[in-house]
């Protein structure tokens, strides 16, 4: 099914969850799961046993709670106000030595929290490779060009998170021939694959690249 | 209830509409609704009669199609490629005259839309003054400080779209004093209101004011 790294810790946070069915996998195949906080109840919801859950601890249900405690899970309660739980979950993550981090959770829900992480996952970028999964979609995070898997008619998408330049793309209906993406500028949505895979490259700046799942 | 322009024209596109009761009153104060193809759907099942509905009309259901017929709504089919629905509706605006913009629907959904969208929105802010609805929020977009009504304990939320230099906030729990925000290096999500105004001033940038509709 999904290419994913080969070894990876998985994170899951309070917002829109992957589908049960890919949560599941994503799960299973990971290092380690670390929930942020409410997280946890989409975790316990499928009977996923995280290592850790941290976070000031105000979205997690009482059931959840049991949960983990039942399971012997180790809980981290920080309280401190200058960082959210997202970020509280990385730093531990960075301490912890995780290089591959996929993450669940971290979009959806309220817009405000939604800029408001891209801008926390902007400051971790040379820390981790980082790939998002929403319901609809796999998104990963490009600090610099690749070569990925495709079936031709995939929807694909290609946001700056950071402006990017002299972008090319091979393998897409609509190509770029060494343009600059920026907000404001230039974005790349709804593209579409040609074939079995696609190529991008580009100098400086941040991509999220969005995939079916 | 809501603080809005004295006269504006209203915006409705396909993502996350305002809820039922705020989409007919943003309706009923407006001067003119465009709406931007299947933005269409969610006018009519409230009976609002937009003036204009433009787009490659592939988002439009039948019954919305029939509706706008028998309501004389002008009809604007257009299938350039190198724009999307979305900016189509901003061109036609600013060609009317529009110079205070509100706008539902242009976030939530797929998040390369939102992301996409906001974008697209950023070549525009210099055209109109914009304000975004989704179900939760009032977005303003600001390129300009300002003085803004509230409650005590409203949630408060302030995103750069583009960094904005020596921010001040007056009147909400967590001041800022000076500082910059920008994406990947200071957020301001999350802060509180603590009693009936309080004023942003900043230089340079665009930032995303959220507050409770």
């Amino acid at each position: 099914m999904m290419q994913l790294p080969q070894s990876y810790d998985l994170l899951v946070c309070n917002g829109e969850i992957a589908a049960p069915e890919v949560l599941n996998i994503l799960a299973e195949r990971a290092e380690s799961v670390v929930c942020a906080d409410g997280g946890a109840n989409a975790a316990a919801a499928l009977e996923i046993v995280p290592r850790t859950v941290i976070g000031d601890f105000d979205s997690m249900t009482e059931e959840t709670r049991r949960y983990c405690e039942q399971h012997g899970v180790e809980m981290l309660h920080l309280t401190r106000q200058d960082d959210t739980d997202f970020e509280k979950a990385l730093l531990l993550l960075r301490q912890r030595g995780t290089k591959h981090l996929v993450i669940t959770g971290v979009t959806g829900k309220l817009l405000d929290h939604t800029l408001g992480n891209f801008s926390i996952l902007l400051r971790y970028i040379r820390d981790f490779s980082i790939v998002l999964f929403d319901e609809n979609f796999r998104m990963d995070v490009l600090t610099e060009g690749g070569r990925f898997t495709s079936k031709a008619g995939d929807r694909i998408s290609v946001v700056p998170l950071a402006p990017a330049h002299d972008v090319v793309y091979q393998g897409l209906r609509y190509p770029l021939k060494g343009e600059t993406l920026e907000a404001g500028l230039r974005e790349g949505t709804c593209n579409e694959a040609t074939g079995d895979a696609f190529e991008i490259s580009f100098s400086d700046g941040v991509l999220l690249l969005f995939r079916p799942i």
